[in-house]
Parts: C-alpha cells; sequence; structure tokens
C-alpha cells in the first residue's frame, strides 16, 4: 500500500485531474449560472462487490451515480470532488484501476476530478461529488408536473444493480429536456416509489398504463427495484418527447403522491437505502 | 430503526436545513465570488470512538473539519451537504443528537446543510461536502510563502484527537488573514508534515525556533501529531500578526520542503490518513 502522500502526488498527475493542492478546490462560477450539487456514496456489499464490479467498474458506477443526478435537472457537469475510504484488500492494482474508470468517465462529461479526502475503513466507501451547472433558474424539477401532463422513462427498467455494472448517465437527454419538460427526476429507487415522490413534490397523482420492462426482468422489478438510472418526466400534452422516451402514463388531480397502474393503486414502496 | 423517507422528513423539517428534495441542491453563487470546496471524511473507530465522542461531538466535529479547511483558504462558509451511512447500533436518539450536533454549528458559521446522501455501512461513516465563498482571486493558498516571511500558528499545538472532541474551525482569523497572509493552510497532520507541504507548494524551506505546545502534550505531538485544527500561515515581516498569532519561526530560500527546527532537519512524518 502507498502511503498518502504518494497515492495524492499520483492521482494528482492522472488526465482527467485538476488542481489539487490546496486545503480547498477553487471554483470561479460562470455568469448567468445556476450550480447543482449532488453527493452520493458507494458502499462495499451496499452497493457493489467485489465478486461480481470490476475495479473500472466501480470507479464508473461512482461517478455515474452523481452525474445521473445532474442529469435529472437538465445540468451540464463542471467538476467532481471524491472521497475515497480504502479497505484492507484493495491493492495498488486495484486502486489505478478504479481511478482509471471514473476518469475515463469524468473525461468523457468534462467533469474532471478537483479534489477529494482519502481515509481508510473496513469495507471500501466512496462519496463522490458532482457539480454541474444550468442557466440561471432553468434547473428541472419534481415540483412542476401539472394534470394533463404525459409521464414519460427514458428506457425501459428494471434492471438489477448486480448486472447493471456500468450505467451511462442520461446528460444529453436531461440538456435536451431543459426548457421542454415540466418535472424530471433519475430512477433509482424503481419506478413505483420516485414516481410517488415526483407526484408528491407536485401536488398531483399519477397514472400509469403499462410499464415498460427490460428483457429478463419483471414488472415487480420495474417497479420496485432500483437502480436503472434512467430518467422519469412529464410534459405538456401537447409536446413532443425526444427520441427513444417511452410514455408510461399521465398526470391527474388526484389524492398528491397516489400512483395507479391501470386503476389500481400502487404502493410507495422501493429501495430503502436504510434496509439492511 | 425509521425508514429513509421518514427519517429525510425529518432531518429536511430540522432548523439549519434548507431545500432538501430534489436530484441536486441548486445554489445560486453571488457576483464577484469564487467558490470553495472542501469534502472530509469522518469514520467510526478511524477518527472518533463511540466511547469518547458524543453523538452530538461526532455531528459537530464532522462538519468542524469541512469548515477548518473554509477557514483555511480564507472563505465565508456558504453551504455544506452530509452523507451518511448509519451503522447497525445507531438507533434514534443518536441521530437526532447527531443532527443536533452538526446544526448547532452550522447555524453559528450561516452554513445550512442543503443535501447529501443516506445509505447504511458496518461502521458509521460521514462524509461532509462544504461549499465556501471568497472574492474573486483572494483566496488563500500554500504556495505563495517567501524567503524572509514570518511563520506562525493560531494557538498551541498537539492536542490529540481522542480529547480534542470540539474542534473551533478558524472561520474569523480566517477571514482577516485575506488580505494580510502569503499563504495558509489548516493543521490537521502535525506541524512537521503540514510546514513540509506548505514549504513544498511555495518552493521555499522553513526554519522554526520553537514549538508552542498545548498544556499537558508534547513536541513530539505537536511536531509529528496531528488533527489540531489551528490555523498555519506566513506574513510578510514588516506585517502585523493577528491577537493571538504565535510566531514560530520564518521562511528560508534552502530546499524546497525543507523543515528545520533550531537547526536540525525535521522529518516530514505526521499522520498518514492510509496509515492502519
Amino acid at each position: 500500500m502507498r502511503s498518502e502522500l504518494t497515492l495524492i502526488r499520483e492521482v494528482a498527475a492522472l488526465d482527467g485531474v485538476e488542481g489539487i493542492g490546496d486545503d480547498c478546490a477553487i471554483i470561479t462560477p460562470r455568469a448567468g449560472e445556476d450550480l447543482l450539487f449532488t453527493t452520493d456514496m458507494l458502499i462495499e456489499d451496499v452497493h457493489f462487490r467485489r465478486d461480481t464490479h470490476s475495479a473500472a467498474e466501480v470507479g464508473h458506477k461512482a461517478l455515474a451515480r452523481g452525474l445521473s443526478d445532474i442529469a435529472a435537472m437538465g445540468g451540464d457537469p463542471r467538476f467532481c470532488l471524491l472521497s475515497l475510504a480504502l479497505a484492507p484488500w484493495t491493492g495498488d492494482k486495484w486502486i489505478r484501476a478504479f481511478y482509471r474508470g471514473l476518469l475515463t468517465l469524468a473525461r468523457r462529461y468534462k467533469c474532471p476530478l478537483s479534489g477529494g479526502d482519502l481515509s481508510h475503513s473496513d469495507r471500501l466507501t466512496c462519496d463522490i461529488v458532482v457539480c454541474g451547472g444550468v442557466p440561471k433558474g432553468r434547473a428541472l424539477r419534481r415540483d412542476g408536473a401539472r394534470p394533463g401532463d404525459r409521464i414519460y422513462v427514458s428506457a425501459p427498467l428494471g434492471k438489477p444493480w448486480q448486472t447493471h455494472r456500468k450505467p451511462n448517465p442520461r446528460i444529453e437527454l436531461g440538456r435536451a429536456l431543459r426548457s421542454r419538460a415540466t418535472s424530471c427526476m433519475d430512477l433509482t429507487d424503481g419506478l413505483a416509489l420516485d414516481l410517488h415522490r415526483l407526484a408528491l413534490a407536485s401536488g398531483v397523482s399519477a397514472e400509469l398504463d403499462s410499464i415498460p420492462v427490460v428483457r429478463g426482468s419483471t414488472e415487480e422489478q420495474a417497479l420496485h427495484g432500483g437502480e436503472d438510472y434512467e430518467l422519469l418526466f412529464t410534459l405538456p400534452a401537447r409536446r413532443k418527447a425526444p427520441a427513444g422516451s417511452i410514455a408510461v402514463g399521465r398526470i391527474a388531480a388526484g389524492k398528491p403522491g397516489s400512483v395507479l397502474l391501470a386503476g389500481t393503486a400502487v404502493a410507495p414502496r422501493g429501495y430503502d437505502h436504510l434496509a439492511r
């Protein structure tokens, strides 16, 4: 295992890393832009397993989770910070591959790693912070869905996290929705729970016609599973949806937060991050 | 144990918490301001122990670590984000007291909790992100120390982390140093290692006359211990130091990064966050 000083020096020299060295990262905001911030933990045996995820996949997924939140609000990635607690089993080779996975995705979305923290723990633990930019007042939120709006998802759902190892954040779609969608969020806890949250925030109800399920999965997984990293959004009925979007239902003026599937109430049950 | 939805709803209603609910926190930067970002982990049995730290002290310390980095760069706190992985032993009472400790400090420094993430792990793990603001181009950095500058610390050193449970971030001092200090950082890994880092970043050497040691501690702890959360800074010789500052030596044009104490080389050895 390298010492902390050596590891920081090596990381600071990697392609996709910028300006590490002071107590804080210094960022000069662009004029006319709001900034978006999200923070996401990735913990061994909770969000990934050593035997099913390669080091590069763990690095990819750590950043993809944060980028997906930026996409959900229509943001353009600006920079990221990484807190990393290494486990006793993480050797030099694993660490190098982890950073390679993370920084490959960071370069693709112009989201340089600009700082962070290093420590150690029993289980490998990452916490990624991603900052995004959006024209002032134009961030997509959860609270703008209105009765009559159509509900869409960006792809078929139900991908279990054990197999969905390199999720692709929907940055381009989020950007395209910026001036069109009335509400948006990313799907990480299952459609039932996430649509409940969106409907509750907007003070409306939701009526689903059908659930697009990814091949090899079930409607139960799509509704109550998690970690699809697709976008859930609403558009006024007259507005055309971006190519590839799948219409799944409509917003109504029923009980705030309630979700119906073909007329039957769906329980707001999904992935609970505190359940063990 | 509460469910995630219940806990998020309860936290969102606490005094000192702002705007939780979307996928990201939305921040409108102030004109003419650079933003500072720092991220700090606090891990059970690495940075605190259940038997020596109360829940409120853990909450206080989690935020104080981040605020100390903002102080080190002369920033005014703006907001914070908290990722929290709860351990199997953390019950409702502990969680409430933890947030009380964190939010009491957050309110004191006008640094509202604006978002975060919740999960679970074997050991309680926090990662705090603090954002600070500073007039454009005026952040204090490590690389501005020049030969002839005087070296100061903000208080006697050597407080061991086991007993130093509620560190006070030096926000007011950092702000006062903004237009005066040539370099600044916070002391978290011992004076020897931290001064080595500052001297190396500035391309200069450092000569210590004496080490101010806190009562009950030793020079060894002050030099190679850690977690004082005091400021280490340099001022041009002609410039008056803020009240309470302690002069400890001067910057010279020797080998970059070298530190001498009364003429003898001091090893850049201190707290290594990867050592177990």
